[in-house]
């Protein structure tokens, strides 16, 4: 039964963002990002596919072209294709976020 | 700024499952179910397209094929283009699902 539980499955390293695939077909990924806090996600572009972060515990800066938020559990931000983007986990506790994009690249 | 709370978009509906659209572009989808105790989304099948269900809060039974799982908050299933599919709220309490479907049917 392809049934996961998050919290189970997030990974946590000191030495960087760590990032723990879930599920996957050519047409999408999830995965699960565990933060430390000040760990991040450097800014970055996706072309031709979209994203979701999900923030599922502790805080995170999401930035989204010229724009960012501080947001915290429950918050769910949509990267459209093309558009920088970045997280960070400004602390103090650790982050983990659901992540998916579709189509997978 | 494309960030949403899901726990502030979710709706309820003592007729039916409610549905509520977070995102989406040709490329995916986001929903969230707002399920009443006793309330389901019939047995039914996306050839094509895959999708996901997480469990934001309260309880589901979640089928995927032949298989169920009786599931809480933080359980995340991948319903594979073709399986037949169904949730359900078992209660007491109300139920929140987070919903990705790619691509867009």
């Amino acid at each position: 039964m392809p049934i996961k539980t998050i919290a189970a499955e997030a990974r946590f390293s000191s030495e960087k963002m760590a990032k723990t695939n879930l599920f996957g077909t050519e047409r999408f990924f999830c995965d699960v990002y565990g933060l430390e806090p000040g760990q991040s996600q450097k800014p970055h572009t996706h072309e031709g596919a979209d994203k979701i972060y999900c923030v599922v515990s502790g805080t995170a800066r999401v930035r989204i072209g010229e724009e960012d938020a501080l947001v915290g559990e429950g918050a769910i931000a949509h990267v459209p294709a093309g558009a920088e983007h970045s997280v960070e986990n400004p602390g103090p506790g650790r982050a983990t976020l659901l992540v998916f994009m579709a189509p997978r690249p």
